[in-house]
């Protein structure tokens, strides 16, 4: 429960008399990767079709879709997030274009960190940007004749691209999908019925009722045809598992608890981080609770290693949307409250581990630790199931900018005084890395500033949408 | 997470700079009785004005709402569930009237036994109802020159309704609160910036920071007046106290966790009646999981008292409302894993003690059981924290008919068969009454069938919409 | 072109297989006559069942009405002009309601004078108001026991009536229809297919194919049952066809000019205005233009008349709707033009007769000839198809106040002066009644100040909508 | 009065303080001659800001326009028929994108004719094309080096183009205006305190309280830079003023009566087509009507050259538009009159001559003269203001195929019959040209068959959409 930006989600399935239908429910299971736009493009009569808008998947499909996709069999699908207004229309996913090599269509997450470069380059040659995505810079380098003699125009194409990327793609006559060779972001293959499946996270396939079949590999290029998968690197061999740099953070608060996420289960890493948290900053307390619902599993593995019984110390409510009118001034406290009320019968007299994923500007997390001594707390202890947020993401996650960080810019001890509580507890790195149980391939830069990779020069958010 | 109807949830504010704010926040925190239609009627230079429409808070007002609203002072709100269209606005609360009294502005949490019968007496007197509300029954008893020597109209006028009630109503120069005699409903007092405040639960107090002050008796009638609280009792006095009557299901199922509901926290009783649970059906077993989020304090009270770890063994998707269209019959099963999916890790091989608040018509309990063996559980133990529900209800919850009820249709081996689990135990219900630590003032009719006050002749929803 | 307030349309259908069909195209044929909300109650198993909502007929009614209302046979249908926003929903027409006789829905065009003065009685016997229509004025009566022993209770009931009415209602068992004993509004039975209509218009029978029967008398009570057509008074003999007041405005400007009204054609009697106009008001002058729609037909009658040819010096933009945004002070000239810019060739350098039908305020008479000087014309000489209007209207025409009304405050020299023209010519009141062909059956109150009945004491504004 | 598909008009305003209004209204006023899609684009801060919708001008733009662009001083408007759904909102124009000159922005109107053979040279060097707009084959010719030795990369851009076509483009620092060299479609230049406008029609300068100034030329450039404008020529001067093909449309039926379209008034072409038809197709008949508003002004040339007094023989309703629900079979007949009504005292009993622009596939014109018959006219007899429309249309009007086209597939006499009337007369060509004062300028293909101009091979709708 977060105003950090996740990144976008990508789905895509092949060759399934329901193509149209499982494309929209995939979207809904992969919402909490985008909720600015979402749309999906399909292959009609060997024509590809798109349907996008603004808003969320349950706002832009109306009944029409189902009508003018059924017989869809093969279709691509995205959900984004984004800044911006209406007139950014524009940018929303898949984006389907006509070249010479016919239509492609293209749905991305992730960020170039060579985007910009190579849009200029692009620009030199004299191609028109219409978008401000790096699913457009695909497009182009795509249908450049200079690939003409490529098996394969895809794989010298992504071999241009250079920081984390997934895309799913769409052409008159097959479906692809690519990730990029570091893995930042998480891609998976399902079956269900025979058909193949594309998609961000592996509880799509669970919702959809398909089987988890295996990850795209980081530098691979998936190709489906006529029903057949084809697999094939488009990096040089000597590259390939070098460099691994899977985003620490989609384990720590993108992904959903129910997803498999590079090869492990989502909730099974939060539990550890909590049992670990608990290990490196125990508390004398009554009870623990979870800021919900990114802190619940965190705050169950806490609760198991210190065997301080675990309540439910805040309510949410469900209903507050986007429609929810900010109050005035004088009312302002309340909308927090609003969205998420402490519990006084939980914490009333008691000493509290309080346990987030993450403190961010920390503004929020002020908020709702207040909250806490209104309803009578004793003692309130912050604990974090990971370390101190102080650097940029060039790789996905839209953080706000270093100096609006709160813990790039104070020390833990500031931000204790800040938050007006009696402790706040960091999980280590190592701690972490333990809790994902990988110590090497992950990117952890976000709080470490060492990026395993390199970041681009002249960084813009222009050229950084997903 | 239900398909139960709630039935209303009422506010009000009296002499308050900020009422019409207040008035929606207010609504908000008790959006959770009521997502069919909201209504606002505030006091503007001595006339009553009012804003009702169809849909959640979100969407009923808008910005003009505050614009005009900004000078009242006094207002009350509604927020109502209801099972009709567009067509049936009119049924929206308040409802505001003129009268030989002036302007009188009602809104209802309830359901009156004679509702019926005092619309016939009303209407051979020559009255029209424009509505099937009983609020509109209350207002034409306000009407009518019979109780022009009594001090007080509203005190003979409560006195002819039988059955549960509890209103706000607002007059060109105060505001009432009324409940009846057995209190069927909760209806509380709460105290913000010298201003007085009621709402039908608690946690609406919390949100917008107020305390709480007392609740409306049963049988009480409260007039707030240049800011004199004045208290009395509209039914003689050998009649209070006898026969009380609350309703048991707000602590099961209805209320917010966060609320204190006739005296008592419902996140407590929930908790308490998990603990009791465990006692009465223990399991062998490896993990105990919610039914989110109304399982959530009762699975907590089974794990601690038995001893077996709690852990999240769904997911529920947040963005699923009411825009969503459902699957064809082919992928029909998707619909309910897009609400709410299982966590295999979590009970993959397990043996799963799965705690949910009721099961009303049954079908949604076995799909849900469905999604445990397909997580790959080994063995599922569903326990319920209330008895088996048998039986309608005349006193404001939007139960089911009878015959859709699957306990009292099936014994609770049936059931076991029906669910596909390896058992069921629901609460007993004198494990319920200790949970809620009163053994005699509730009514427990529908798990019972032994109605505390006489139930309606020839009932019909007409006149039975809140 | 016009800022004028309509004030209601009704249409009815009886026994016929398409009556929801007909009873919607009905109201596009009636929709000049109100703007602002519409709705349709009709007879389904025997049980009335209403759709009515704010805006036009085409932001009204969507295709659930269609499938919702088919099998409806029998339907009485409004269009109403109001002056207020959403929160008057309640006011829109048909009012149905449910009374000791079953129910009954009434829908209304018309103005009570004795309306407030019943309302009170109403009151003092206990009667509560939803609305500030005078249909539920009439319900009230209708419902009330005293009518018990009249043969028909719409006889007492409308008997007790004054001032301008139309009503047509709608019973379970019956369709009615009624119209005031001085005839102000008109009102006229149609016949389709073998079945029975009622239309404010008779243009809404030529649209919707239909035939024209007769007008619904003044003092008249029609009842339709089972495919029967039943007329009786509901006035005493000795008062029949005394004292009728047609209303002059509804040939002057409110009826569509295809439309037979009070027996005689309203583009007739139109062209008539404008001969007579030339007659009485003759200029010299290059070309006559019409502003339109509304002045059309007495242009024409001009130009016949006085041999001057006829142009069309102004062009209506047919998109300017409700939507539209005004312009900021420095722009504010544009809207005018927007809405009808002046057509240079056609009164460049010409001296111009430029015919209306009348002027309210003079804001925008003076706007649209300000259009004609920059357009080049040499001499403008206004041309006004009725008398100055001076006087309120109590019988269902939402004039402005007298104060607001400019040949209320100033001579017609004042007039001309105001909207710098060259001459101001209005058509006298003997010249009007000679072109409607009557001298003796209309009311030209707002003319002349001399009401044909008693005008309301104390009236308010709250009782006066139609 | 038609379905035909009016094809687009542009606006645009260079450094004026309430750009933002001025091209906002500036919509307003050419509304008519497309209401798909509506879009404006201003430049902010030096940066170019896009707001596009699908929908009326009305529709499109919220206040948040007003707010966002109330800074824009230079800004381009365009407003787009279309025949497609939401899909096709990448389609709506203007269109903004970033090459290596920086952002441009362009709106277009008409139609080229080797727009698929520029698509497919662009597609082969590698572009992408992400709309079917001719708007964006401009954008990728100006991208390109090839033409960054050019003084002004417009000029050999533009200079590649064929067909119809009139842009208005928009850069970071200059405005731009051009006009093919046959100048097929209207475009004009206006003035407003020091600014320089752009319009497809002057009615938008008459509208906004601008002034005429001078066309833009065929084959000639505007560049608006700092308040000066420049004029150049993108043809070599051996090309200019030979072969001019104005199109004869925009004074049939296009073009708004009050616009000056290629230096002469439309309504005096119109009334003139009305005299020359008089003249060669003269009636015995008692009263000429118009088919409103496209047949206005040629009825009236009718009407003054005959003699035959002119009436209005049909009422158009107002209120009928995109939310109208067709009737069902029985009543279908409805549709029209209730779109057009014809007024029965008008032609009853009446030899009529109905005066119309143009008869395209005739089905709407046989209805339209049905209601004449049913209405009591004597003898009917069609007048229409052109000769026979036979002929496709390659330069920005889309007319059906010409299968569909009835005078491509009847002779006259056919014609007359299927329309089931007393006598047809189509103006003739000779007479056409001389109504609108020009022997030699015009295109007249549709009737004619004979294109000044190559038409496309291998013409594809695709690349058609203006």
């Amino acid at each position: 429960m977060h105003d950090l930006g996740h990144k976008c989600g990508v789905f895509a399935v092949s060759d399934h008399t329901d193509a149209a239908e499982l494309a929209y429910y995939g979207l809904y299971a992969l919402q909490h990767r985008g909720q600015e736009s979402a749309g999906i493009a399909g292959l009609i009569d060997g024509r590809i079709k798109s349907y996008v808008g603004m808003g969320l998947v349950g706002e832009v499909f109306k009944t029409d879709y189902f009508q003018n996709f059924k017989r869809a069999r093969t279709a691509i699908a995205h959900t984004r997030y984004s800044t911006a207004g209406s007139s950014m229309l524009r940018n929303a996913q898949p984006i389907t274009v006509d070249t010479r090599r016919g239509q492609i269509s293209v749905a991305h997450n992730g960020n170039l960190t060579n985007g910009l470069a190579l849009r200029q380059e692009l620009e030199e040659r004299g191609s028109i940007f219409q978008t401000t995505s790096d699913s457009e810079v695909i497009l182009h380098l795509l249908a450049h004749p200079d690939y003409d003699h490529a098996e394969d125009p895809w794989v010298p194409a992504l071999a241009r691209l250079e920081g984390a990327f997934c895309y799913v793609g769409l052409t008159n006559d097959r479906l692809i999908a690519a990730r990029d060779r570091h893995g930042y972001r998480p891609l998976s293959i399902g079956r269900k019925d025979g058909a193949w499946l594309i998609a961000s996270e592996t509880c799509a396939f669970d919702m959809i009722g398909a089987e988890y079949y295996d990850d795209v590999k980081p530098g691979e290029l998936v190709s489906i045809k006529d029903g057949q998968l084809e697999r094939r690197f488009f990096v040089e061999k000597r590259n390939l598992n070098t460099n691994l740099a899977h985003c620490v953070f989609e384990h720590v608060y993108f992904a959903r608890p129910d997803s498999m996420i590079f090869g492990r289960s989502v909730h099974s890493s939060r539990t550890e981080m909590g049992k670990q948290l608990a290990r490196e900053h125990p508390a004398q307390a009554d009870v623990v609770v979870a800021v919900p619902d990114s802190g619940n599993a965190a705050a169950l593995g806490y609760s198991m290693e210190s065997g301080i019984p675990l309540d439910h110390g805040f309510v949410r409510n469900h209903y507050v949307g986007r429609s929810f009118i900010q109050p005035s001034q004088q009312q302002r406290a309340v909308a927090v409250k609003i969205k998420l009320n402490a519990n006084r019968p939980v914490v009333e007299g008691k000493r509290v581990v309080v346990v987030d994923d993450s403190i961010i500007r920390g503004t929020t997390s002020r908020s709702r630790m207040a909250r806490l001594w209104e309803a009578g707390a004793k003692e309130v202890h912050l604990r974090i199931s990971c370390p101190p947020t102080r650097h940029a993401c060039f790789f996905g996650i839209d953080f706000p900018s270093e100096d609006e960080l709160i813990a790039n810019q104070k020390t833990v001890e500031q931000i204790r005084d800040y938050l007006e509580v009696d402790s706040v507890g960091y999980l280590s790195e190592a701690g972490l890395l333990k809790a994902v149980n990988d110590g090497t391939s992950f990117c952890t830069a976000c709080f470490s500033g060492k990026y395993r990779t390199p970041t681009p020069q002249g960084f813009s958010k222009l050229a950084a949408e997903c």
